[in-house]
């Protein structure tokens, strides 16, 4: 499998998916601030991934250091979560993962009394345990919501995907892509669509590379093609990824996915987003409450580095909208589906009952 | 007014409408293949604007050629029209303008006798007229549909619109654009949003360029935004152009219209298509029958000659789709409104009646 983040111990190396497919390069990160940067900047990306990398950002807090009292490696940790979850805001995964070690850390803490070297080490293992069991974690959801997920697709179908929900933007195989994968083993699956996604091309750059590499028949269109393909060619299910669900199942995912749903209800397609459980938030009533991050315009002005539009031209760039959980099919995770969507069953899920 | 092609009487100058909005450059066409591979090269592009220069392109075909009969110069004709009608096959102003001409040319051709220097001349004299006529009668149909198109509008409006339409797209103020500009005017255009358009990017490239010239408030937003856009921000039409119209009204426009005209009926957003009368193709029963021209997938591939996919990724390349017509809310011409759009309406209208 492709090697997305590398943990060394003492620094991360996350793969530069900027570069990719051209090329295949890593940004190392020695702290919690390079690794929020590096999520912030798109270096790497994915909600699930972004999870996983923020785990081991923050494992890189206490790295180096020798604080001399609990309270100094409690401010650190905090110092260290606090910047890791502002690096990008839509994405939960990037708030539970953080939040997950943090609690873990901080628990630890307070057990504690005497501060030696030997309980401040048995907490670097406990934090490096957690962040593993992050990554290992998801790499088990992708492979179980993958499964789920191809029962649902039948024999000689053709999807869409948008963005890059695989194995790019997981620890393991993939989410969307992951059931496609699975599919893809049983011999259902004919042709994938993948969306290009502008304006950071991830269904271009990404999808197409993945889905190339492990042999699946795909086709690159641009996002305004999907209408006129559902239209004229035997489209049997959309399925997209996800960055947060909210309680009732209204789902943030890239920028683009709404109009996939809006236009595969038109058409009578089956419209799936496929997540692992620590997508949903159960925090949050429904999508119109999920924080949309608005990003710089110049990357919608820009393509490729390349400027497009005139100079000083003003720009939009949402980089996440809202599916209303009306306009889903069903919600794939590990525990099983969510379907139909609505806040009984997306709890139910959640809850893992 | 911007100036996108230049008449030199022996010469045709094209602006080079790839280069926008960083470069202000012409392409010479002194033939009627130079022309033609200008238009299937995109040069210049938009439905009127290729009728136009279609037009002096066969004007050209005569130019320092110095036939002996009527059966030389019918011939060279005839190759000039047919070279000319293949550069694209979606838009029907092409082939209704070098029908034309040539239909003009051949009857004067037919009703002569004695092949003489001065009825040569007489001929394409003829000939010049009758492409300037296509030429000026676009300008004033494009003010006319732009006024009527005006009308539909109230204060405060905030639009989407689609590639280029406008004064790019067309001899005069445009089509779609055009009506914006009235609206303008008027002071009814609060917001002008442009779909940026892959993958040649005219919404970023030109519509942005037109409307930031004309001053007109205009922000850029990528084609996958539309749908989060319309759920988010209150928008009071789409107006898109047209490429070619059915009898029954079914319209083929730049690919990702028919995307636009489902979202916006999902929203309850009123969709209007605005186009000169000759885009209205009488012989075409429906849309079904309209020929989508399908490009080179390395146009989706790469952007501006870099690679963006993987190299040898597969995509497609329909250049324009078809919206039905029960999605178009009316279909704003020279002569008037169709709406409903149907087949009475739409014949009603192309015979002015």
């Amino acid at each position: 499998m492709i090697e997305k983040i590398v943990w060394r111990d003492t620094c991360l190396d996350i793969l530069d998916q900027r570069l990719l497919p051209g090329k295949t390069a890593f940004v190392r990160a020695k702290t919690p601030a390079e690794t929020a940067k590096a999520i912030a900047d798109m270096v790497t990306r994915g909600a699930p991934l972004i999870g996983c990398t923020a785990a081991y950002g923050y494992a890189l807090a206490l790295r180096g250091k020798t604080p001399r009292s609990w309270r100094e490696a409690s401010h650190t940790l905090d110092n260290a979560a606090q910047t890791l979850k502002q690096a990008r805001p839509t994405a939960v995964a990037l708030a539970y993962a953080v939040d997950r070690l943090h609690g873990k850390a901080r628990a630890y803490i307070n057990s504690q009394t005497a501060f030696t070297k030997q309980a401040f080490a048995a907490l670097t293992a406990l934090i490096d345990r957690e962040a593993k069991a992050v990554f290992d974690e998801d790499v088990k959801a992708n492979n179980r919501l993958s499964e789920i997920g191809a029962k649902l697709l039948k024999k000689h179908s053709t999807v869409i995907t948008v963005c890059n929900a695989g194995t790019l933007a997981t620890a393991g195989i993939g989410t969307a892509v992951g059931v496609i994968y699975k599919a893809f083993e049983q011999g259902k699956i004919d042709r994938v669509y993948s969306l290009e996604t502008r304006p950071y091309l991830q269904g271009a750059r990404l999808t197409m590379y993945e889905l190339m590499h492990h042999k699946v028949p795909a086709t690159l269109i641009t996002d305004n093609m999907a209408a006129h393909i559902m239209a004229t060619e035997k489209i049997d299910a959309v399925i997209a990824g996800a960055d947060r669900i909210a309680a009732n199942g209204d789902t943030a995912n890239k920028i683009g996915t709404y109009m996939l749903a809006v236009l595969a209800k038109y058409h009578k397609i089956p419209f799936y987003i496929a997540a692992p459980v620590p997508t949903i938030d159960p925090h949050i009533k429904t999508g119109a409450a999920i924080p949309i991050e608005e990003r710089a315009a110049c990357e919608v002005c820009q393509f490729k580095g390349t400027q497009v539009a005139p100079q000083g031209a003003l720009a939009r760039h949402p980089a996440f909208d809202v599916t209303p959980g009306k306009l889903i099919t069903a919600i794939i995770t590990e525990n099983g589906l969510i379907a139909p969507v609505n806040r009984a069953n997306t709890l139910k899920i959640y809850h893992g009952k």
